[in-house]
């Protein structure tokens, strides 16, 4: 029977719902966390989950967790920038625990942040323990759903992907991160100002590619504003007519086998995930709705925690565990 | 670099376009074959698959086989009664050949016939080679697959996966194995005697099952005919109305948390696959038109053919790789 003990590292909206739905799961132990919030340091956990019952207390930093809980792996749910999230993750895995994270450019950074990339897995093969980025997405709808749906195909010419998201259902930063109530001169100069838009598309790109075989090498990517045709309302914004509903990304290839297609906008009239391969034989998928990404992240974060116990030490990827994160308990 | 060397067990339809496709493809080479058929064995190879050039020679006996060619992995695409598979299977095993069969009842046999699961398990370890049986159905649509798209779940609670094949659209052998012009009394004539309808069933709901953790003591299953409302004409056969257009088969554990339905006739309306997962998020996927079944099982078998070779010696099934099978060279 695998241990589950984890230390939930970052308890913003995404780490606290982890960090509870750990706690309910049989077979898991939320052993403590740590968050740099002076308001938090030092409480109970279990007073900042909702009074979900779990034994562990909030700590500053890696280094204090490594020394206050016996854990198996830390889920790491702080920030989006890799080489910020580098050195505590190097820190708990050369401390031989295990690091699953939804930080979205650990999902494939070999290519994007080589050294990043490098340092943690050298932190994970010299503690023992291996490191993975995983989430939504990217994750899977963009990345490694195609790749699990080709499984049953002799050939494969060309993957195209698309997920539209209604961000009126999701929670209030992701309507304001993708930009919904803006001009489109503001969102224009958002873009410009860069650090702007849903963060790990290229890494998506590159898993796939990375996956079939595909050159990286002159890959594009877009980001455009999808305007609002009408009025729309959320619980957290109103956009105009005319005004910034959300972002519309894109990445390919130089020769356009593999194509990742994003909407997010508040007011999205047909959300939903959908693959289409081209190939010997053609598979064309629609997830009807699409994957709901605040539930799904935690939730996929959370299934990989007893895989990548059984990896090989080091940076791993969605494409390279030792077996599927899947729920149990049915 | 993988080495892919290929023994083909079994010459029909399926092993000639495995075969066939596996010549063709660069890393893969198929070093011979094995069919017990008088006007097959001592010819060359590549003079039965339509002029495709391979290197080996048809011998009768997987002995002979072993004795003969260097290989990898045996590809066995002979019957479905696991039970006559069994000891080919297990020479191979134990001469340290892989084998990745389509053998339906080989998807999930440790259940259904415990014995012959035990020995094919002890011929690999002996053999140092790992064995599966994989393929569209079983292997893919109606269990694998929904244990791929549950990997975002926190919790499942049912499973529901339903396949409608247009049998007209596939090779004649199938038309007539679902029945296709019988009449009802026929059918069930054919049912009553046993070893009638789609083989694997059973043990896609077996694999389903362990991937969740249901108990599958209780589990029934049942064979109708589907009727043809209209006359239908295929190159194979033809129907006329209130005839049988094909077989509806289902599957379901004793609390109806995994239920599995299948339909292959000659006329089908609405081909397709569709998995509906309760829990959290819950998921609605639709494959449109369905994987085509006989390019897609001569797919799967080869894609897995680099991923047994990594996998522990013994028995193993489509959830316990040490990989995903898929396709390359984009």
């Amino acid at each position: 029977m695998t241990s589950n003990r984890i230390i939930q590292v970052g308890l913003g909206p995404i780490g606290r719902e982890t960090a509870r739905r750990a706690a309910l799961r049989s077979g898991f132990d939320v052993v403590g966390a740590v968050d740099i919030a002076e308001d938090l340091v030092g409480r109970e956990l279990s007073d900042v989950l909702d009074g979900v019952s779990c034994s562990g207390t909030i700590v500053a930093t890696p280094e204090e967790a490594l020394e206050a809980f016996g854990a198996d792996v830390a889920i790491v749910t702080t920030i989006s920038d890799l080489d910020r999230v580098v050195a505590p993750c190097a820190t708990l895995l050369r401390g031989g625990v295990g690091v699953v994270s939804t930080c979205e450019e650990m999902a494939y950074p070999w290519q994007t942040q080589p050294e990043a990339a490098r340092e943690l897995d050298e932190a994970g093969k010299a503690g023992g323990a291996a490191c993975l980025g995983t989430g939504i997405n990217p994750g899977y709808v963009l990345d490694w759903l195609p790749v699990l749906l080709s499984s049953p195909m002799d050939r494969i010419e060309r993957v195209r992907a698309w997920r539209v998201v209604d961000a009126g259902r999701r929670r209030g930063p992701l309507q304001k991160k993708v930009g919904a109530g803006l001009t489109a001169e503001e969102f224009q100069a958002k873009v410009d100002g860069g650090a702007f838009g849903h963060r790990g598309f290229m890494e998506s790109l590159h898993l796939v590619c990375a996956a079939f075989g595909v050159d990286t090498a002159g890959a594009t990517t877009f980001i455009r504003p999808v305007i609002a045709e009408e009025r729309v309302q959320t619980e957290h914004v109103t956009v105009e007519a005319g005004q910034v509903a959300g972002i519309h990304q894109g990445a390919e290839d130089r020769e356009g086998r593999v194509i990742l297609d994003l909407k997010m906008y508040v007011g999205a009239k047909d959300p939903g995930d959908r693959v289409e391969l081209e190939g010997d034989p053609p598979v064309k998928v629609q997830v009807e709705g699409g994957y709901f990404g605040d539930t799904a992240t935690c939730a996929i974060a959370l299934n990989a925690v007893p895989v990548i116990q059984n990896a090989a030490p080091g940076l791993r990827t969605m494409l390279d565990l030792p077996g599927l994160p899947a729920p149990r308990g049915i």
